[in-house]
């Protein structure tokens, strides 16, 4: 392929691509769907489940999550130090750990990912505990007053009852937290020592201690394709 | 559809959706175009119809740039208050502005996200000055380092001279430079008072002074189909 030959079939207009050309060319509508519940929920599997089943039908689709968020865009000083060979300083100011204002801006930082990639025609699948009201409100608020026009944001509340994601716990955390807790030292942990709170008006309420990932997963897609997100 | 029909058609594999599946079911392989040059030197004009004829192609490819990126991910402490009801302490400590820390600090913002986009199997291009040739190797190397498998980081630097980017100085830049540095008040303005370290080993180099954006686009699509990334 020479350059000279492709030059003729490069067409193209004035400034950006719209939203309606992207959704026609892709196929597909971005939108958000917002995992929030307790650890142990069900919200990673869930996600990862929704994610594979999207793909296979041909829809770009990404999970956010721990794994690929909180270890890079907001990694932590230690992690930036180092691994990245960042400034201490630059570290400590940028670099979120876990007090109530580093969390929130762990949840605004990612909201703001899922905007882009759903603004992009992408299935934004985001997997976080994120316990609080205002701060996934806040999420909803800037899908809502995007400036390429308003992306659908779906809340998916998670709603296993705490005794079964105490049960299954399956990183230890909660026997952790537990732990602190009886030795008086808080750890702060979502649903032990620091609270949860539901959402008002969440999209769907899916219980995992009473629901299969395959019945999950087959309403959310007939969730999306009911609001023609997917067809 | 009722979600009963639906269940019986939902299958997946337990974890992630692997690199390769991603790759097979998009028809597409992630990467990142990062285009680096001086204000006026073609960045944005060059990304915005790459990406369009990449979408126009049913590649999905997305535009990160100063746009949706600073005024959302990187907003400055006065945007984050003003719009988002922000606490001040916050804004302060999160927001960028535009000292060396917070420059450097939104490039690696930048390049996380990028990096997130392109291993979701999406283009993404980034369209900064990114002056700072440590900043723009950090953004490579977490490219290369990714998790899931190395991510092609194609650098394209737009070395466009400056004379010609000044001439053009679409946004009244240089100008408004120009003027505080005579006044004695550098705003500290790359390629005026603020360095622009030239890659060392950029994938492209581009002048807009010199070749049309047809042909500058022709240029990137032949290089992504030689190194396999589009077909």
């Amino acid at each position: 392929m020479s350059s000279e030959i492709k030059a003729a079939q490069v067409t193209w207009h004035e400034g950006s691509v719209t939203r309606e050309e992207r959704e026609r060319l892709l196929k597909q509508r971005g939108c958000t769907v917002w995992f929030t519940g307790l650890s142990g929920s069900g919200k990673s599997t869930l996600a990862v489940a929704l994610e594979q089943v999207l793909i296979q039908r041909g829809h770009a689709a990404y999970v956010l999550d721990g794994d690929n968020v909180r270890f890079g865009l907001n990694a932590g000083p230690k992690i930036l130090v180092e691994t990245r060979g960042y400034a201490e300083s630059a570290a400590k100011r940028f670099g979120l750990g876990f007090t109530a204002e580093d969390r929130e801006e762990n949840i605004r930082r990612i909201g703001e990912v899922a905007r882009l990639f759903a603004d992009a025609g992408i299935f934004a699948l985001t997997s976080f505990i994120s316990p609080y009201r205002k701060d996934r409100d806040a999420a909803r608020g800037i899908h809502e007053k995007n400036k390429g026009g308003a992306i659908p944001f779906i809340e998916v509340h998670m709603s296993t009852p705490i005794e079964v994601c105490e049960q299954r716990d399956p990183k230890g955390l909660y026997k952790q937290a537990r732990a602190a807790l009886a030795a008086g030292k808080g750890m702060g942990f979502t649903g032990v020592d620091d609270p949860y709170e539901p959402p008002a008006h969440p999209e769907l309420t899916i219980d995992t201690g009473k629901t299969s990932t395959r019945d999950a997963v087959a309403s959310l897609l007939a969730f999306l394709h009911q609001r023609g997100i997917v067809v």
